[in-house]
């Protein structure tokens, strides 16, 4: 199968490359050690690209998004109208992950996985739609087998295209309202926490909506019993499209040595279906920020992530990433800009 | 007095156009509170400018450097020379600072603020010598009033004139071999803690470096006696020439509303002097990150701010403040650029 095929191809990190970044590091003008995890990042991208100097220029984030039946058990605060007309905001440039995007010089990429309704065409879109939206999970699979692998065999698709294209990294982003409720499935599966250490407001449900939440999230594990050694079937029963697709972008990014920035909440249960299809891929993911969503940390322990930072977000359609991206073009220009000691004549630590 | 005349131009932060912009941000095309500090950053750069959409285009750094005359006792792990020869590296464009301040686009200002020797003259490099160095303030005062004095008034001519070039938004660095030392000193000295607590390697000193150096602050806070509740004083004694100006640049920045993005442990050692000076100044600052020099912590919470990021880094320059001013940034152009729910014809959360 495809997906096999492209799954071996995910290799394990480049050591010489990342020997000589670390290297390269202790020789710039700087006590060893000093930039922090701007060194480790830069080290990691080495590892990730096998370029002991990588450089990050062409960024680009792809925000997918998909509708969820399981709204009808009242799990958001927004109508799911809500979904394509923030994909209309996206098209027009309004929205919070237009104005990051502008601010970091990257692309953006927009998908349609599986809107509830057709958006007018546009050259900015791209419709990969699987279906209109999920099944209601709480009461059936959110999915098929056979769409849970269209999403995310379009995700990979979506991420060579882009990676042809020239792009250095990639950061995820996600839009579907309801999509922190599959989201906190997949999580609690996985990391078997129960739906009450890992639910959260979401875009803002009050105390009333987050029972509602937890006890749906419930009733979809109990009535779909996923198997949780099997990453594409997490995704089919309690999943998403949109969640599917950014799995496929990280499986797809990781087979062709591109590092993926991973936004908040979504992208990480994106991240853990494909952790769980291929494990080897958690090396190529740098998660940009902790979410203010209740279990992210627990998720991005269990992928053993450690965002770059926490400013309280919870937004989503890739506004994390796109800070994130900013640091990892930082921590490559260090490497690529930055004088030696010897260069710049300046005295070593006297040891 | 001049620094009392401009201390009392200091104004409280702007209220109403603070509630424009909470009222602005409740109308973009997002749930309330989901881009978090960001939120509340635009907020505060609305009330420190008095603009309801504050705007950060111009942005400077300012790094000044200064020698020590206690790096005598032993306490940094890099000679006195390098002070010159980084500056120098800063000048010629291959200082980690020069890359994340290209990486922003932000202008540097670099002043000699009493580096203990003479660089080649250069265009880029403004010479505000308050004398070659500090003296060895485990024996004696690290410098005179009138030294302290001028060393602040240097840095609000520097800040009212960078200003006066357009500059939205200030950030702050430093560069001087054994500069934490003193820093250490003036953060116990406010916070009313032991050495121990607040003390850290610096630049990487060894176990032996640290409690030398530990040993060296108490010995300096012994000897000098400052007086806590006199900023000058306190500068005076413990301080450095660096640590002076960068305290002036807070308090000239805040005296014309413009905000100041403090770097790591030594900019926030300068805003401790300013909030002694002028505690109102305190409003004016955004602490960029947390550094892993050991008080910084303490420092932070002394002075009621709290950083944007914790990146493990710790060496100053202004490399803290660069990435921090990005942030600031963009939380402007989300105050800016994304459209209002009416605007973009999207539904809101239905209560």
């Amino acid at each position: 199968m495809f997906l096999d095929s492209l799954i071996s191809q995910i290799q394990p990190l480049d050591e010489t490359a990342m020997q000589n970044a670390r290297t390269r590091q202790n020789m710039l003008t700087k006590p060893a050690g000093s930039l922090g995890r701007l060194e480790e990042l830069s080290i990691q991208l080495a590892g990730i690209t096998g370029k002991s100097i990588p450089v990050i220029k062409d960024k680009v984030i792809i925000t997918m998004a998909g509708d969820h039946g399981v709204v009808a058990e009242g799990v958001s605060a927004y109508p799911q109208e809500v979904t394509p007309q923030m994909v209309l905001n996206f098209l027009a440039g309004g929205a919070a992950i237009n104005v990051l995007a502008r601010h970091i010089s990257a692309r953006m990429v927009i998908i349609d996985m599986g809107i509830a309704m057709d958006l007018p065409e546009s050259d900015e879109l791209i419709v990969k739609k699987v279906a209109y939206g999920t099944a209601n999970m709480s009461k059936d699979p959110a999915m098929t087998r056979a769409q849970a692998e269209e999403s995310i065999q379009s995700g990979i698709e979506i991420a060579l295209a882009e990676i042809s294209r020239g792009a250095h990294i990639i950061g995820t982003g996600d839009m579907g309202i309801g999509n922190t409720t599959p989201s906190s499935a997949i999580a609690c599966l996985l990391t078997k926490k129960h739906p009450k250490e890992i639910a959260g407001r979401g875009t803002g449900v009050d105390d009333e909506g987050l029972n509602r939440k937890i006890s749906t999230i419930q009733r979809a594990l109990d009535v779909n019993k996923p198997n949780a050694n099997d990453g594409l079937d997490v995704l089919a029963k309690v999943g998403g499209f949109e969640i599917g697709g950014l799995a496929g972008v990280m499986l797809g990014a990781a087979s062709k040595n591109v590092p993926v920035m991973v936004d908040g909440f979504i992208s990480t249960a994106a991240a853990m279906v494909a952790a769980s299809l291929a494990p080897q891929c958690k090396d190529y993911l740098i998660s940009a920020h902790r979410s203010k969503e209740n279990g992210h940390g627990i998720m991005l322990a269990w992928l053993g992530l450690k965002p770059l930072f926490d400013l309280d977000m919870r937004l989503g359609e890739g506004t994390g990433s796109a800070l994130g991206i900013s640091i990892a073009e930082a921590a490559c220009k260090i490497l690529t800009e930055m004088a030696t000691f010897d260069e710049a004549g300046v005295s070593e630590k006297s040891d």
